[in-house]
């Protein structure tokens, strides 16, 4: 990973900037190897929507797009708390899931989710505090 | 950043599995401090349909949802190479986005749409490769 700032008007000295708590988050950041149902458009739908669900999080809007030329899914649930996307790739039994849930709401629920919907040899993770400088 | 992997299928000595370099990916994670027009969907919509241009990227939907509480703005530009997000909090001039770009995309061609798009203070970024174990 490669991290860095471009601050034009805060002097070296100057404290991080920082969110305030009622909008800082925890971004999930999955990759499922070995993966199944890839290319179940509906099936990875309704997998999304149980995950938001097991967050305690509240659906807004859930938009999925088939590629044709190799059965693969993007898309995204946008939640009140922030997102849920995918893409995957059938072929390679390979996805990226991310699952960004701001306020009180806890991605890591969402991981036997997508263990059960999704039955990867492995589950990678890893979360990031988002808003806090 | 805590990371760690459940792998119950793999040997503690087995390879960390990767995805093929088809489907890897780079997801630059961007914090936005001190922005100004959060509250402006349709300019919201513009500047991130702009950034995904600037990296070379293919516009496939766009879904920008208002909340009336605060003027924020929630949204997804979905990519045939991934996705760009945005979550706004207008009454905190702070904005997190997402840029996830498969292929020879480079999200980094991005901020300089976001800086000129928003006017941050100070845009603290990151790049995540995915898919990469």
């Amino acid at each position: 990973m490669s991290r860095s700032s471009a601050s034009p008007a805060s002097k070296p000295t100057a404290p991080k900037p920082t969110a305030p708590a009622s909008c800082r988050g925890a971004h999930l950041i999955c990759e499922l190897y070995g993966a199944e149902r890839l290319d179940d458009i509906d099936h990875v739908a309704t997998a999304l929507e149980e995950a938001a669900r097991a967050c305690g999080a509240t659906v807004l809007d859930t938009r999925l797009h088939p590629f044709d030329e190799n059965g693969g899914v993007t898309g995204v649930v946008l939640l009140a708390e922030s997102h849920l996307t995918i893409h995957t790739w059938p072929e390679h039994a390979y996805a990226a899931v991310d699952v960004f849930l701001c306020g009180d709401c806890d991605p890591a629920q969402s991981l036997p989710v997508l263990q059960d919907a999704f039955a990867p040899d492995t589950l990678e993770h890893q979360t990031l505090q988002r808003g806090e400088g």
